[in-house]
């Protein structure tokens, strides 16, 4: 039975989208249909980098994600390296799968080796990301981050420069970190894993394709087992009454 | 010289707006202007229990912060134990002090004694403010969290019931987890506890009220010393110019 | 393309290998050949509760891993909670996955809750598990261990005995220790979790089959992505040459 | 209604008091009256760098303290970056606050920023302060030692070589370890903090003055809202009558 | 070669000396000899639970440690279950060893068991003996405290009530928080050990006689293999010449 | 009276022996009558530096702990700086001591410093050693890991140049990373400690060496004092009938 992902660009920005849909078809799993958007082309942040613009995309993050719920999607991914509103997505979320690249890639990390790095476009990203580090338990696992000083938007520009730069920094955090494993921690970093493990000869993760895999995986036991997110505590979800009464799902 | 301090409801429901205002007034400094106002009486979330209701407020939460900014005020305060959106509304704060309830009572319940209780209203909000536990550093001076089984609107409707509880859940903390220092951890607990700590004897923190005073201090050593914010890293701010062509701070 | 996983009960008793193969057989994917041993029916520990005993099966568990790896498996579990030899068990496959239950398990859970109990047979298996708990950064998503007081082989001698007295640990658990999700810390708690997370309500892992389904998860990623163990550092293999020298992959 | 706060420098010497006062009287509270002392020109230890010399003071550090209470002092502030005694000062202090710098300083620099360098004179200091960055909770927002390689007594002794010396650890600081708050951690570092944040771009806090502020905030809140030092557990009191009995408080 | 301890009650008090000495007498290893000293009848606190007790007693005890280190004294016992001023006495310690019952008990404890309780007198010494247990590394092998609801000078006023009191607080320990050590945590609890972990089953650890072993086996592995107090940064020894300035070794 | 300590070297190679004898005979308690022993020279690893290869002497080790206690001994000491089998040793050791080298360095290195660098040959070995530290809870004493780049069998070929790049990496450790100890973490680098030790101004601590001291002295405090391994929970001895059933002390 064909099961469907949504992976959301959580962005006012489909310029992106098509690479995503790309690379993911290549490495879906057969029983997977996976649809990818943005939260359209409405006036908004094109990326997130600040966390004051991700919080602007936080509401049409999640009525997609209530869309997402509405039209029978079995799981969803929030296409950001720092996870946002990820607990906000799992309590709408009744019986569907979410998860996020930061969480995807730990976790995958975490069973690949013992020392990761993460290079990041910028330096102002860090401190974010580090929360995440403690959040998922990965602070005994961590060796370092690189910046590339790349914003996001500066990544998918030049492929070549981009490449060398990552390249250079995943280089420095092998030989002067003992990194044994890289995460690209930022989506945009999209197209370079493949090629820069083969080269370093340890495993580089794509943040967005960690996410939609393990996105893959938990929808999977969910439906296989019946594992879901734990609606007790802290993913209990609101009153359907309440939250229709506070509109939260409306659009505008 | 008088300073202005916004004490943010992030709520979409004026009701508690006087209530606030009256126990502020009681208490805040002569130098102080404060001002609490919510984020108006739209459709939308009358509480933020939900970390999707929380989600949902935090845009008309960060135009309100740059309107303030705008508007010389000196500091706001998140008015929320979730302390929602805190970097979000630091990176947009050019020169203001911002704060909020968790960081706030944590610091000073830290100053004051060394196995600090917490005291909620559902086990929901625990794991959120768990995380904040760790964020900002008190882990080792964490007592126990005592839930009453009251929501955020219940408070108030009857502080006869609301006090019989909080009292009981204190107690169970002092005598039975050692507790020397008492939050109220929701700023709906509001109005209960100077009469809790009399009878107690163990300092009682009222969270809206803890962050409205630390808010005037760090104003204060803000005004006096030129100590705010970082703008490297974390809290850098956005790219004025980017943040005005995404519209992150339109009014729709 | 057929992937092949070798799910290892490492006791020298077959006895468990039919009903693990058959709760395998139900759930596993359909491009997994699932295969189930044990270390044989020679004399040797028939459980490994004790760390001496877990001792005593190591070698034969690492020249099982090593056949399976000269076999072409994609894929083994350990398949026991303590998670024995996994680092030796990386180190000595060349692309192949291995994992084990407690990495399986507490990674799953991770993304299911935030309050995990564990429910195991004996306190004497706590320390052991406790440790893993650190070494896997699950502390503070950690919220008790309940013992039931039996030991690993009575856990199939009655199952509605052992049904009362998990469901009565789980029951606890989420009453007085807010656990959202429950692990059935002992890979022969086998044939439980489904009737029990009906009954209570928030997901109940069966450690065998998140170890299985996690293996699965990481063969996939593996095939498809190239991510695999690291070879650097932590799981470096030990020179071919030298490994036959020492005779360790020998059959006596 | 005027607050009276002691400064004491905790050592045998005269000689800073007269800059402290001035410097504190540029940036109190003006319903603050601030008193500056030391333990008197008595034989002793001039500085408190070695922890021998710290136990030294401690006593009539406690003296003073107690006599500070006995004079109806609102507030004390223990003038040392090691915060000695700190407990101890609270015991004797029934209903008056007492703080130091290092607790101060590590407060409002998690306010501030998350990634925090500390200037110390000598790496002799490193580790007694670095057991209060974990005793304050400040070992996630920590960022780095740098030491400059001069005794307490030096600091003052050429501002301009202690300004270059200090701007140039900051510097590193912020380049290669990207701190984004800078604290001066010893209170000989007195007068540089202004000059040096106006340079460097990010918040340097002096650590005296810290405390005194941080005081002020404890001393109003405690007037306030009644919200002291809780006597129970860990800052208990000592019965008066054995603490006289014991001698305590005497003056040889 | 005889080697000479000196077990300092860091009291004015002589009246636990001979007890003291005589239990040392019967487990000190024969290449001892053991002095037991207090510091003098003087007026001052004959018991140091309260942190501001501790804090008067500790210039007599760097003296008395100073002498010792004088008249070739090979190691220290500071005799009070909260270390006190051990830093202060190591730096000042030249070749001679110093160490103190928690850091004794904790660290043979640890090799003991892995799930440690200790039995303190009143609840006021919790805080300070907590911030030990992560001082010294142990907060993953603590278990509980627990309170008999005993004075320091309590504890020898009626054996058989202090030991009815301490048996119930160690079973209480053992079977509700699966305890498999227990660390008598005062030393005034002596003379209670032996008979108990006769009674309990596991091991009872009498906090003086831990540091005087401990100390031991450090004075021995000191002069053999040259391993003693780094004197490189924390344990710096403050210049001589500047010491007796200060006067920090006068006797008034 | 004597007391027995046996030192097992747990490869397949008797070469080291004697060097291990020499040593141990020069600084070993008078008391304490001390034996050294391999697995014997069968075929087997002749080191232990990966996980694999320590996995497969673990059998052998324990019937060799078996037979120690079988043979009265008073201690026993699992030569190899990963502290193999520690769990398990304990749990078959009825009543007789079992220790390793890291567990008594990290002791030792405690209580003579406070920032210990650990001088390892291949950087392979760091992960596992890690884990270790934090299972021991020297995490905030730890300073760095440095790599000489010497296998286990490398560091007794040629002393000059072995002692050349040992005395470099400790050097680097207290000069950029502040050490105050210095552990050669390695077994195999017998026969340095003491020259280094004189040249750098800071123990140096031998990995075996401080092993047999610390069995040493945990076998007179059992001898002495009663205290031994805990036999509740973590160490509880299999039951004898069962072990035997399962043959796990059984010579092929």
């Amino acid at each position: 039975m064909q099961k469907k992902i949504l992976y959301i660009d959580p962005v006012y920005d489909n310029s992106y989208l098509r690479a995503f849909k790309e690379h993911f078809e290549k490495i879906k799993n057969d029983d997977i249909d996976i649809h990818v958007t943005s939260l359209g082309e409405k006036k908004g942040p094109k990326h997130v980098e600040y966390s004051c613009y991700e919080a602007m995309v936080i509401p049409d993050l999640i009525k997609t994600v209530k869309e997402a719920q509405d039209n029978q999607f079995d799981g969803v991914v929030i296409g950001c390296f720092y996870d946002p509103a990820l607990r906000a997505c799992r309590e709408i979320a009744d019986n569907m799968i979410v998860t996020a690249p930061a969480e995807a890639s730990f976790t995958i990390a975490k069973s690949l080796g013992e020392n990761i790095a993460i290079i990041v476009g910028r330096e102002k990203t860090i401190p974010e990301i580090k929360r995440n580090i403690f959040e998922y338990g990965m602070e005994r696992r961590f060796s370092t981050f690189k910046s590339v000083g790349l914003g996001v938007l500066d990544f998918q520009k030049d492929h070549e420069v981009t490449m060398r730069k990552i390249r250079h920094a995943a280089q420095d955090a092998i030989e002067n970190h003992h990194a044994d494993v890289i995460i690209l921690g930022c989506t945009a970093e999209l197209g370079f894993y493949e090629e820069l493990q083969k080269e370093l000869g340890v495993p580089v993760l794509d943040a967005s394709i960690a996410a939609l895999k393990y996105a893959e995986f938990l929808v999977e036991i969910n439906k296989t087992l019946g594992w879901g997110h734990s609606k007790v505590n802290g993913y209990e979800s609101p009153p359907p009454e309440e939250a229709r009464c506070f509109g939260i799902f409306d659009r505008n």
